[in-house]
């Protein structure tokens, strides 16, 4: 008997979270699973690429599938179970079409609590002209071989199941945080991918910029930086195979960073970029 | 007989355009003078100023009146004349405040267009953390006098107006565009402040980050790069006096460009950041 293709594909772990089943006009539900939580939360790329496949289930049929730009508002953290998104189209142009959307779940007191609010403006990465005058060179990293598995030892207790589902490969001179040695440049990159080899797209873009550790971890400061606003500009279709991912701050000051994430796919090209602005964890004694 | 103080405010430039008219519960009435327009069109870091007046009216009351984060997309151009505002608040926290709102003006047929949409997280940016950990530093700019002005000859007939908002002094190695010797290195940078003396605060910072000349000018490409999103981080409260604002991008793809824009004041403080995904000008001939 042979499978669909659409089931072939909704047995990467990636495409059953982005599964969502329709409800209504530009409503749509969403499942979302354990594996996706870091300490008790839902980490927020994953939040981001569900927000992106609402975006595009609304979007495509102006034929502007793809996100060009998404900007999303994290107004409380998301926990795994179910969750509502509805999306609005705003304005639909020629060649670019802008949404509105928001991610909701039901919280304690059984009222509905609004996870994420987001803009969105969708095009046809298809359809953009080939002109490419990037500057921009990627990232010097070391030979996957000489990189730094990410991925912690299988813990059904542990609290970083996220961690789990992917393959990342991180620059032995970006890791000394992990063995008390931070290098205070704010840089951390590495190799990307998924571990069940479910190749990039662009909505995999979206979770592939929040998906490695904390760049604050660099700056010895441990804990957690709980994203306020994330935007990412998805630039072109990524080729499939690994992706290089960078992220980057200069500027920590009066608690706050932005963090800069830039993803390479496998033939060079600068597929996405992206900015947040986080609350930096609290300064640790002796940091 | 004594002057308010806000009337003695109101009698800036920038003043006069962020005077909106309340006109009921999170609504507003702005009057976007002709004096902001570039081309037929009125400047969208204006817009972004007169949005964030908007989000600071309606946010101000939970104690939120700075912008930390504001992002907008950009739907229509804006034209002089009159423009009517909304501000809805998403969610109020104990430290910041998220809302969202929308400006619109009413098009040649008599109804309404949406001219752009915006989210925005509000706090107070005097009640920030001390603690400054920054490893950015201020771009080298050369002093003042060996700068240009970037303000045309006084024109009635002129399309820059725009430009009379601001004392502009350009850093020489970054105008070689204004004389048919872009560096193409893809920088712009200079001294800016408001003609009028007027001095910087949250707001003229929104206006700060798309003042300055497109940086595709100094890729080789003339013409206008209009944005499809901006969305700019303030960090602390900027010092009066001049600002140093540089302007960079390092992907221009598939007729888009990144375009950050960092700001600096007079205390050597990295008051904001942005970044917008603009489209980039068709390339002309012999370029």
């Amino acid at each position: 008997v042979s499978r669909e293709p659409a089931a072939g594909r909704a047995s990467s772990e990636l495409d059953q979270v982005l599964a969502l089943t329709p409800d209504g006009a530009g409503r749509y539900s969403a499942e979302l699973g354990e594996g996706w939580t870091i300490g008790h939360a839902v980490n927020g790329g994953v939040l981001l690429a569900v927000l992106g496949e609402a975006f595009r289930r609304t979007l495509a049929a102006a034929g502007h599938p793809d996100p060009l730009a998404i900007s999303a508002y994290y107004l409380s953290a998301g926990a795994p179970g179910a969750a509502g998104l509805s999306v609005e189209t705003i304005r639909e142009g020629r060649t670019m079409t802008t949404g509105q959307a928001s991610l909701s779940q039901t919280g304690r007191d059984g009222h509905p609590v609004e996870r994420v609010r987001a803009l969105a403006t969708y095009g046809s990465l298809d359809s953009l002209v080939d002109d490419v005058r990037t500057s921009a060179e990627p990232p010097e990293i070391p030979p996957l071989g000489e990189c730094v598995s990410a991925m912690p030892p299988p813990d059904p207790a542990g609290d970083l199941p996220f961690l789990h589902r992917f393959d990342m490969r991180l620059d032995p001179a970006t890791v000394g945080w992990a063995s008390g040695s931070p290098s205070h440049r704010g840089v951390i990159q590495g190799w990307l991918r998924l571990v069940d080899g479910r190749e990039p797209d662009p909505l995999m873009l979206l979770l592939a910029v929040d998906a490695l550790p904390p760049v604050t971890f660099d700056l010895g400061l441990p804990g957690w930086a709980p994203t306020l606003e994330l935007t990412a500009h998805v630039r072109a279709r990524p080729a499939p195979g690994w992706l290089r991912v960078r992220v980057s701050t200069r500027n920590l000051a009066g608690g706050l960073l932005e963090e800069d994430a830039e993803v390479w796919d496998s033939r060079d090209r600068l597929v996405a970029q992206s900015r947040q602005l986080a609350r930096a964890p609290m300064p640790q004694r002796g940091t």
